[in-house]
């Protein structure tokens, strides 16, 4: 991507409406902008960033066997109440009338949808067990959203549902949800922690949370850590299934309501933690494996021919890496404000001196480093870097 | 993935909810299952296809120059009143109220949200011309939703927005998309027209439709020849910058409205369309490009080890071409229907006679043309049948 094409505002300010870190660098990144209270528009860089952390999350969902699927956000109140939650979901279920007066929700969650697709898709215990997962738009109407994207009213999650018709076997799934979870975040090189958890309005008998570390997290987990809640694993047992009748013969020829687990990541939140566990003064630090793009290149000077030949020719050759392209008209200081800002891994700078010589230099974000490359090698380094 | 753990329930019999070929039979392929009037579940099948298509759109955008990003469903009512749109879109529009009584829509196109932001992302004419795009759920509530995932109440679009300095610039973008729209429609083998239309509610204009030419479709293009509107594209002008008050500063420093243009794909409708365009008596026939797999491996006994160990050894060497294993313990005239109803372009069908003499029987799903090839030869076969 060229930056001169990238629509990302970025701010010099230190926007007022924002509390911590990651929303206040979000904003001034350009990766989002406010909508109304708690509803966001996610910019370009705001969107890749969140599209890599779901297809890690994708990725590694099937790998653990997981089928994905899409389910509607519009859910109609007849479903809630057989599942007893209509009532006591309280104020921050958003509910709303058709043309017909039919009622709705729009999903905060799905058991509700799931629980009879799965009852009539399958019928025997021979199909059992099975996971079914998303990666689909949720809407809950917080008393106060806040931090961002961190606490929106609508928000983007994976919720993925398992089926089961025996205890042992979904102890043996939720087992295979944490590694997989644990997979999604190692890939995701983020620093984490799995507790117990109360299973709160999903409900069902045991739960836990899967917290990134960081030290503007909002829950102490023990004295002097703090994380912030990215992943939430629940065995749900027999809650939904039993009131909504959802059954499956098992080998006996007996009818039997589904033993379920539910599992969810919130993919908008982890890449908001990501940022709280990654930034310092000048910006975000991203984890190379969600960074919306790894390499920058900037020519010092973008009037000097011969810089903006290399970094073009750079910049073809780096394709594969996911590089921008500063090709500003600025001042080479507000073009590398920019770029440490948004939190690019590695830059190629390409200046007069180094260009006399030969050389490159090649500057790490996370760790300040600085490294002067003959042109001939700076491709092999960075790919070597990004490893 | 194995058939004997996709979740994927095939029907015998016709749904007596569909009027449509392609609703039939992505009820009957277990693809799609409906939860409310024009609302549908997307199983792990449909979801695949939808995925396909969806990525095809979103490859050619970003081909084309596009950027991607993500707005919310929840709109404000007040940018629709800035728009005038609030009061004139009528009981189509979702319309919602938070926990404090603050209105807002559920969006079914997001010129209100996209115009707003752009107008506060860009300030001159030298970051034009710009075109963003979005692949997110969108929300009508249509008096009468029917043909299933064809004419939904909540359904994927891919929406972009593109803002120019002038009319040339947006004129030049027009033919940038429509040239897109043609390599999307290429790529997925569809068979299409486009039209000149009537520009509705989006307004503007200047505006063509392209239509997936289709037997069953629900307009006529001319004598004898029936289309299914997928994409629609529109040079809408000034209409919402105007009323917006969206503007750039050019070339004299001078304070002007942005130019738009609009461009919608309908994702679950192409799919649909691709059905109303390639479906005989057994059921789906996919393009190669959008099938929800490329070939699929069926031993004739499940029973027997030697044709289990081949079709094992078939699916692990065919990886890469996206394989389906039918490994169910079933007889084989059910199996070969299944697969044929789900559409699959390609079958290995490994039975005992072709086995003696070393052979397996490739199957052309949309010709019927049979192949006996030698097992060495099977995969290379499969690859170059599907190029």
């Amino acid at each position: 991507m060229r930056m001169s094409r990238l629509v990302a505002p970025t701010l010099r300010e230190e926007p007022a409406e924002a509390e911590v870190p990651s929303h206040k660098l979000m904003l001034r990144a350009g990766m989002i902008r406010k909508v109304a209270a708690g509803i966001y528009n996610l910019l370009p860089l705001g969107h890749l960033v969140i599209s890599k952390v779901a297809q890690i999350v994708r990725e590694e969902m099937v790998r653990s066997g997981a089928q994905e699927v899409f389910m509607p956000a519009l859910q109609p109140k007849e479903l809630w109440e057989e599942s007893d939650r209509w009532g006591v979901y309280g104020k921050e279920l958003f509910r709303i009338k058709d043309r017909h007066d039919r009622e709705f929700c729009l999903g905060p969650t799905h058991e509700e949808i799931i629980t009879p697709l799965v009852s009539d898709a399958i019928n025997s215990y021979k199909q059992l067990p099975v996971t079914l997962f998303q990666i689909q738009t949720k809407f809950r109407d917080e008393i106060r959203p806040r931090f961002g994207i961190m606490r929106g009213r609508e928000f983007m999650m994976k919720d993925a549902y398992s089926f089961h018709p025996s205890n042992k076997s979904l102890d043996k799934e939720y087992k295979n949800m944490f590694e997989t979870y644990c997979r999604i975040f190692d890939r995701m090189g983020l620093k984490y922690k799995a507790i117990k958890a109360d299973p709160g309005a999903i409900g069902g008998g045991f739960s836990e949370e899967f917290m990134v570390l960081a030290d503007t997290g909002e829950e102490e987990l023990s004295p002097g850590v703090r994380g912030i809640e990215v992943g939430h694993i629940f065995k749900l047992g027999t809650k939904y299934s039993e009131k909504m009748k959802a059954t499956f013969l098992d080998e006996k020829n007996q009818e039997k309501p589904f033993i379920m687990g539910c599992y969810g990541i919130g993919i908008g939140r982890t890449a908001a933690a990501a940022i709280e566990q990654g930034f310092d003064k000048d910006g975000i630090v991203w984890p190379i494996a969600i960074a919306p793009y790894k390499v920058a290149i900037v020519p010092v000077n973008s009037l000097e021919k011969e810089q903006i030949k290399l970094a073009e020719e750079l910049y073809a050759g780096l394709q594969a890496v996911e590089p921008l392209l500063d090709d500003r008209d600025m001042r080479v200081g507000a073009k590398l404000k920019d770029i440490d800002l948004i939190g690019i891994p590695l830059k190629i700078i390409i200046g007069p001196r180094g260009l006399k010589e030969g050389n490159v230099e090649i500057k790490v974000r996370a760790s300040g480093e600085v490294i002067m490359v003959p042109i001939a090698e700076a491709k092999k380094k960075v790919e070597e870097l990004l490893k």
